[in-house]
């Protein structure tokens, strides 16, 4: 499928911060990365999940996702270099979720809100706590902010 | 998993080809490559698989494989630079299934015969049509068969 998601920084983490419950933890690395395609693997919570991204286009990359054992994910894990660790929070922005990420391990501080969209065109009331937008900057994808670890 | 898998070429291929009924087409393409690990899409008859192998001892080789949406696994290879086309026939050698590839496309006329063993110290009993064993032969490996392509 094709995932259109705009990506922000956090302006008052701490108001922020005083809304999140019930996250997830996440733990992921990447087995291939080459310029416009990764393959990452992800282990959340209880279960594990192989993603394949394709596309240059920082705004809308098409994404294949499976989800696979845990005991595989983690293995696969075992194979990947360096390993990002984040908890995710889910929620409601306008008629949208917006997921946020709170980075732990040497990522510590940062704080990333991703809100997927269904139409890249689509306009999203923000809140207040949300920051300068990061959508098109390559240096806050996954794949890259794991290799500054 | 890991797989130890013994490799063949095939010194008498008419009489071996009389004896293959049932076969099934496979399209394979790789997604990434690196010395040690390869990510492979697969369509196989009319399902899709997703396989990662890792490891440089060409006889015993560490594999995830996932059986995926075949119209997904359509999508994967028209991502491939290029795609190796064979015809998969399974037949019993002794205790063990043998594997016949069958290259169409580019690679026609070439004939694998694989047997997949338990344990890498494992006896097999070979019939005549086997030919020179090429398991340590790197130049065997689809990933390397398709870079010639």
């Amino acid at each position: 499928m094709i995932e259109i998601e705009r990506k922000f920084l956090i302006k008052e983490p701490n108001v922020l911060l005083a809304k999140l419950i019930n996250g997830n933890q996440i733990r992921q690395g990447y087995l291939f990365t080459e310029n416009a395609k990764s393959c990452r693997v992800r282990v959340k919570g209880a279960k594990g999940f192989l993603t394949l991204k394709f596309g240059t286009d920082l705004l809308s990359r098409t994404e294949f996702e499976y989800e696979i054992p845990f005991e595989e994910a983690c293995e696969l894990l075992s194979q990947c270099d360096k390993v990002l660790q984040k908890t995710r929070y889910e929620i409601p922005v306008g008629h949208h979720v917006c997921e946020i990420d709170v980075f732990s391990g040497a990522l510590d501080g940062l704080i990333l809100a991703e809100i997927e969209l269904s139409d890249a065109a689509e306009t999203i009331e923000l809140p207040s706590w949300v920051g300068e937008e990061v959508t098109h900057d390559p240096r806050y994808l996954n794949v890259n902010l794991i290799n500054g670890l």
